[in-house]
């Protein structure tokens, strides 16, 4: 079977999005839902979601909704990160914030209904496992975000673990479960998502100067960017399966400049 | 069996609060969660959702994790719709509210994890009906709050049939998964829970003065609480069931003068 490349995934979720059917309950209030989701990102979560997927043996077709559950998860963050009480970011990705474009009190409920749409979308699930990876992560999310708004971060590495280690992780489990891995399977592969998350964060900072940047200096950043890049793909090498796209995900991340 | 008695039940929903697991992951963030949990609320969803579990046939100890999941839920929505962009206020039951209590950020955090914590609390359940349930009466919720806040609002009934009424059905449709009643034996009680939603809304406006009472004035809105009450009770005697304490609920509702 031929895998879907990174780019006919990213056309998947955005297809995905586009037809998204959110609840009627939430009336106008779509129109808010609809402009955060629409922001063009790089579709990262669900992307990794459907290439696991798809590497352990499942479809992208059943691994759909739960990637799609993590858009909306990672957009929930990003309107309720940038309102004026948190980071109080008027501009997203070269667009008026979900609060400047509404207002907030909108905004707050906005990103109220894209988490409880997510929620909605790992429910369709017969299983309980999809749900109970995605509450344990949002939860890990907040944190990380309690701990960045507060200055509550003596511990920068936990503080990234969570607010953005946690999602990545799911991102894996989710898919994951969409194969039906068993739990005792699974091991390796979240193994990668380790990787995976450390590598995406101090890239990150490379990119904003902040961070690991700050702490261990940009060329230490750069190499142990390397270093989680190396250890990503040794873990797919050791799954014996075909993780391909998964690599060139992985090559992606690591020299991404936005 | 002796069915629990509201007060018993009531004393449950405390004690499942007080002891209630929260992730480790939230940090310091958990402080605020508990300030918003123990307001000392009336807590008559969980309360609703327990009694109907057990004059279904269940257990209490079967629906505390979901009756508790109401409580987590009904309290993300105070304490968001609080919030200086929503309602703007700043006392909730004679206490600071939790932005005035612990600034807006923290308290849109501490609102998204009480949402994340009854989603876990739901998704503990193996079967999918519980989170299904939870999270379709959120989306409910929002939109009804939404309308509320935008002035969406020409069909009154709809906002509060979501508002207030869709978390209210969720109780009793979370007490009756508990109990394991079939889907295709709900019916009878949802339908309780429908008049018990109106009730419940009507005696609201009574005593806030405005709603209904501003629509179809005082005295009419107190004859339509007493119909709906009436009609309440009505649906509880055609169950079949001991619903004694049920019937308890509903006197209480429709005298309750706060």
């Amino acid at each position: 079977m031929r895998l879907h490349s990174l780019d006919e995934l990213r056309d998947l979720i955005e297809d995905s999005l586009a037809e998204l059917a959110l609840s009627d309950d939430l009336g106008r209030l779509e129109q808010a839902l609809r402009y955060t989701l629409e922001s063009g990102g790089k579709r990262i979560r669900p992307v990794l979601c459907l290439a696991v997927a798809e590497a352990a043996g499942g479809t992208v077709q059943s691994a759909l909704p739960v990637a799609t559950a993590l858009e909306l998860t990672h957009t929930f963050s990003l309107v309720h990160d940038d309102l004026p009480g948190l980071d109080d970011d008027d501009l997203r990705r070269g667009r008026p914030s979900a609060h400047v474009a509404f207002g907030e009190g909108v905004a707050v409920l906005a990103g109220d209904a894209l988490l409880a749409e997510a929620f909605r979308l790992v429910a369709s699930d017969t299983r309980p496992e999809p749900a109970r990876e995605l509450s344990a992560a949002v939860l890990g999310m907040i944190g990380g975000q309690y701990r960045d708004i507060t200055g509550d971060d003596a511990d920068l590495e936990a503080l990234h673990r969570l607010k953005t280690g946690r999602l990545l992780a799911a991102a894996v489990g989710l898919g994951l479960w969409a194969a039906d891995v068993p739990a005792e399977e699974q091991g390796a592969w979240r193994a990668f998502g380790d990787e995976l998350g450390l590598l995406f964060q101090v890239v990150d900072d490379v990119l904003d100067g902040d961070g690991y940047v700050e702490r261990i200096g940009a060329e230490a950043a750069r190499e142990l960017a390397d270093t989680a890049a190396e250890r990503a793909r040794s873990r797919l090498d050791e799954l014996g399966a075909d993780t391909s796209v998964l690599q060139e995900l992985v090559d992606q991340l690591a020299v991404r400049t936005s």
